[in-house]
């Protein structure tokens, strides 16, 4: 009589059949699944990070696939992330915090002693600049916070910019002259410390939380966790100061981190994200917003853009 | 030289020095660090829920601590969850699902079965009455998203309701005549099936990820988890549809939840929140919306209601 409990609260990654995008009552997973195959683009293998991690403790694989943003956004620091990768940098380091409803971070745990620390590629030096992008054109899906009323396909008001939308297949936020890229669940960024310090790409880490949107434009977002997060996710919390772990031996270690084009034909992942240009797009938001599948009394109106995850799919790989 | 990461983005949980809250550079830690002790109110021991899950796989205690939400909010959920508590109903009940990015799901594994679920005490029917609560003033402690510039102590633009503010320490959603809870991250709802079964209390979740804020008035949020949620956000994910377990053997078993009141004096956890009228939390409010503290370069202007989380406190217990 109590099941199935939060039916309609599926996230995409449950199963969801194909149904008629025009009624009423379609959930936005069924928007996603019947959405045409030329409204899904490929992800560049150039653009995917493999993490493997250490297995867990009874024995299973982890492995954690990152898709980098693509140009501009971020630029000099998703080309030193693919620099770090080519050189094989990150094997053998480890996880070295996590803390909960915030961050995991990866890289050097000797990074910061001069004698010890892993000695670098050669890598571009980064600045402010790579924060935020000039637009030359300002073409906003959504309407700022103004007027809340009867905006269609869907209405985004956003409490950290004076709006946000979504450019080739990912969120960022505009102020109307420039734009710039979100932290929100799953977003990997550039650890660093005070400015000018921006960070190399070395020291990373992902959200496992609420959206820190507060880092955003304070630190290079680079990409986003699009398969294994639980691998993260669920690693046991750091006992000290923001969640570093308090011994060597609590770190996870990182077996590798591939660039996906560097891997064998047959062992590269291969992805594609729903267009956000599409129509299926857009009222796969819109329906995100006001939630009419049976389960919802009474629809929002609305949804804050880390709550319109760009849907991703894994297709078969190509060997 | 790149240390300390991440220094400034420190949660609340982290140690913070106590600092002239009239510095520019002041962090919302430090204000909360300076508050003087009569912003601080007590949470009664009638509103905390201990709940107690077998240990973990290395033998180490796993407990957790939830506060009910006062009335006249969700009243009905929260009356329920006291008698099932004073029932002894979960002990010896399981969590039965942990979906990443969305919730962790306690309650009967057996609840579905009317031969062999557990009988529930007498309860209370529930309704969607319990949802929202007639204002009888409003008095919003910030302007909904109309004018973003200037609003002081800080500015709230919330894409799911026309306003949101605080009220006795808790995040609420308002439309200027009713106002109703929000789900943030760690906060409790009340599984339920189709309307209009508007559930028990005795099913329940929590909250693991970002805010899914479509729930709000669609589900009753009856509490928030205030200590302990790392042993509820690191469970292994369900991989079932939902993030529902497999089979019984991946399921964590709940040892006992018992009301803090029902405990022996000296045993009872005692806590505090800011008082969410008081200028501290004003102060702390717009320092979380207009970071300034040395890691920041790009103060944002605004935050989303659940990226203020209200400052709770463990003291010390009363025996």
């Amino acid at each position: 009589m109590k099941a199935p409990l939060l039916l309609a609260a599926a996230l995409l990654a449950a199963p969801a059949p194909a149904a008629d995008p025009a009624a009423a009552s379609v959930s936005p997973g069924e928007i996603v699944a019947a959405a045409p195959a030329a409204d899904w683009k490929a992800i560049p293998a150039t653009d995917l990070l493999v993490m493997t991690l250490a297995p867990s403790a009874d024995g299973k694989a982890r492995r954690a696939v990152i898709q980098l943003i693509p140009a501009p956004y971020s630029a000099v620091w998703t080309e030193n992330i693919r620099t770090l990768a080519k050189a094989h940098w990150w094997d053998g380091l480890a996880i070295v915090r996590a803390q909960d409803n915030y961050v995991v971070q990866w890289g050097d745990p000797d990074g910061e002693d001069g004698a010890k620390a892993k000695p670098l590629p050669s890598l571009s030096p980064t600045g402010e600049t790579g924060y935020v992008r000039q637009l030359e054109a300002v073409a906003m899906l959504v309407d700022p916070c103004g007027d809340r009323q009867g905006v269609e396909p869907t209405w985004l008001c956003d409490a950290y910019a004076p709006g946000a939308t979504f450019r080739s297949g990912w969120p960022v936020a505009t102020d109307g002259g420039r734009e710039w890229p979100i932290h929100c669940y799953g977003s990997v960024g550039v650890g660093r410390g005070l400015s000018p310090d921006a960070g190399t790409g070395a020291e990373l880490y992902a959200v496992i939380g609420h959206a820190p949107r507060h880092l955003d434009r304070n630190i290079a977002v680079v990409g986003r966790v699009i398969e294994g997060i639980e691998h993260l996710s669920t690693l046991p919390r750091g006992t000290e100061a923001l969640g570093f772990y308090a011994t060597p031996a609590e770190r996870t270690g990182i077996v590798s981190i591939r660039l996906a084009s560097d891997l064998p034909a047959a062992e590269q992942p291969r992805f594609e994200y729903l267009s956000t240009d599409s129509d299926s797009f857009a009222r796969y938001a819109s329906a995100r917003a006001n939630r009419k599948d049976d389960f919802f009394i009474a629809p929002a109106g609305g949804a804050d853009v880390c709550n319109i995850p760009v849907p991703v799919r894994r297709i078969a790989a190509a060997g």
